[in-house]
């Protein structure tokens, strides 16, 4: 539980429709590959810390070890992201999707599984939206959520106009529930400009990459998010907002779609 | 948001170490399995409603679609828990896990990827704990959250004996938090006999499975359950404690490792 599980980012903050800006802590989350006997065997994103305890589990979790005593060597790279296990036992497995080490410059730097690349799409829609929008939205997408009051175990995913609702989906997993709206979007040919994700969990960044491909310009979430999933956000050119609970919210990137009501404030009060 | 969604299960209820038996509501998950072209592509765990939204957009997510038109069709057997989607472009894939596909009898019914059937074991220690032990425990589990209780961002899994949280790890993903702990079990040659591991989030199947690999015969959590996941920890004899929070837990299967106070309660109400 170090200071490297932590990540500082400039938030704008919004508390009853009023602006601040703030240095937010913000979880930490990288990508891992591992590779076994050679050949890389899965890439998983994860707070950086306890790697090495990590991989050990993970091999052992997806049965490919039964004993710490399988492990001949087992080295991590922290810089690369890498953890390397050599067994001294044979394993065979299928190849997966290989990690996508992305050039330093440009957009693909935090992109971490090749076939992301190919379908993460980069968003360009200016539509914006008020955080009194975004607030009214949260307390409909809320109401909706019954399964979830009623057993405290499911995620829920939506598509939001500025004024409504569209669609809502539950699942216990966080990401059936933002790829059973995908389905539904894609089902009924729905656009997305103007439009907004709402997500009743955290904001990953296989959720900013989920919203990326569903092409949302608009994520809109109750929970924190991770440093990897703002970066990936910025790139993506989404506008990752979270906390989005009663009448406040924080703005973590590409500001410019959400706006307080400052200034209808400054005239109301004005006009008195 | 169905009915469909939800499920009925006997639970021992302790508040304020007082005992009381409800019916309590669950959220439902079930294995579903989707074939691509005919061949098994991936078997997902899910909320048991809009599957073919789910389907859909998991396809489109993993990149195999970029629009519906290249779905010439798409049948959804529940009953199976088998999504079949014929696709009118060629896909090559690695060959995945199979799908378990169980007999009707005996404890292998409830698993569903034959890698679970090899490494997941039923429990047989009968060491018990006290709903005191359990919130002891849990205040000292919460209290090591210190990254989680900054940025509201991860997850944490623990492994305690009776008196005292051993091992305590973080990750932004469930997951990687258990995997940590099964890591860190591994590497110090632990023995799980009268442990118990703690988990801040929901039991799903996946969590109960990595429970039973790790091998431990108790897992407290501070969430709901899943249908699944219960029967699954019923037939792994895994105890199941959701929902331990203060001085309340909900105890949904194998209830003798736990016992409440209610007799020392009465006594000391005699003595007075």
């Amino acid at each position: 539980m170090s200071e490297k599980s932590l990540s500082l980012w400039k938030t704008t903050k919004y508390h009853h429709h009023l602006k601040a800006t703030e240095e937010e802590e913000i979880a930490r989350e990288t990508a891992i590959t591992i590779t076994v006997n050679g050949d890389q065997y899965a890439t998983i994103v994860c707070t950086p810390n306890d790697v090495y305890e990590l991989t050990l589990g993970y091999l052992a979790s997806e049965g490919l070890i039964r004993s710490v005593d399988q492990v001949e060597n087992l080295s991590i790279d922290e810089a690369k992201g890498f953890a390397y296990a050599d067994l001294s036992i044979p394993v065979s497995f299928p190849k997966r999707s290989e990690r996508w080490i992305g050039s330093c410059c440009g957009k693909s730097r935090e992109f971490y599984l090749k076939q992301d690349v190919n379908t993460a799409k980069t968003i360009m829609s200016q539509a914006n939206i008020s955080t009194k929008q975004i607030n009214q939205l949260m307390m409909e997408f809320d109401s909706m959520a019954e399964i979830f009051n009623r057993t405290g175990g499911v995620h829920q995913a939506a598509l939001a106009s500025g004024d409504k609702v569209i669609g809502s989906y539950i699942d216990i997993g966080r990401h059936n529930a933002l790829d059973k709206l995908y389905g539904y979007i894609l089902q009924n040919r729905i656009t997305l400009k103007n439009k907004c994700v709402l997500f009743s969990g955290r904001i990953s960044s296989e959720v900013v990459l989920k919203v990326s491909k569903i092409g949302a310009g608009l994520l809109v979430a109750k929970s924190a998010p991770t440093d990897l999933a703002l970066r990936l956000a910025d790139d993506l050119q989404i506008t990752a907002v979270g906390f989005a609970r009663d009448s406040n919210l924080n703005v973590y990137t590409h500001e410019n779609r959400v706006y307080g009501d400052t200034n209808q404030n400054i005239h109301f009060l004005g006009r008195r």
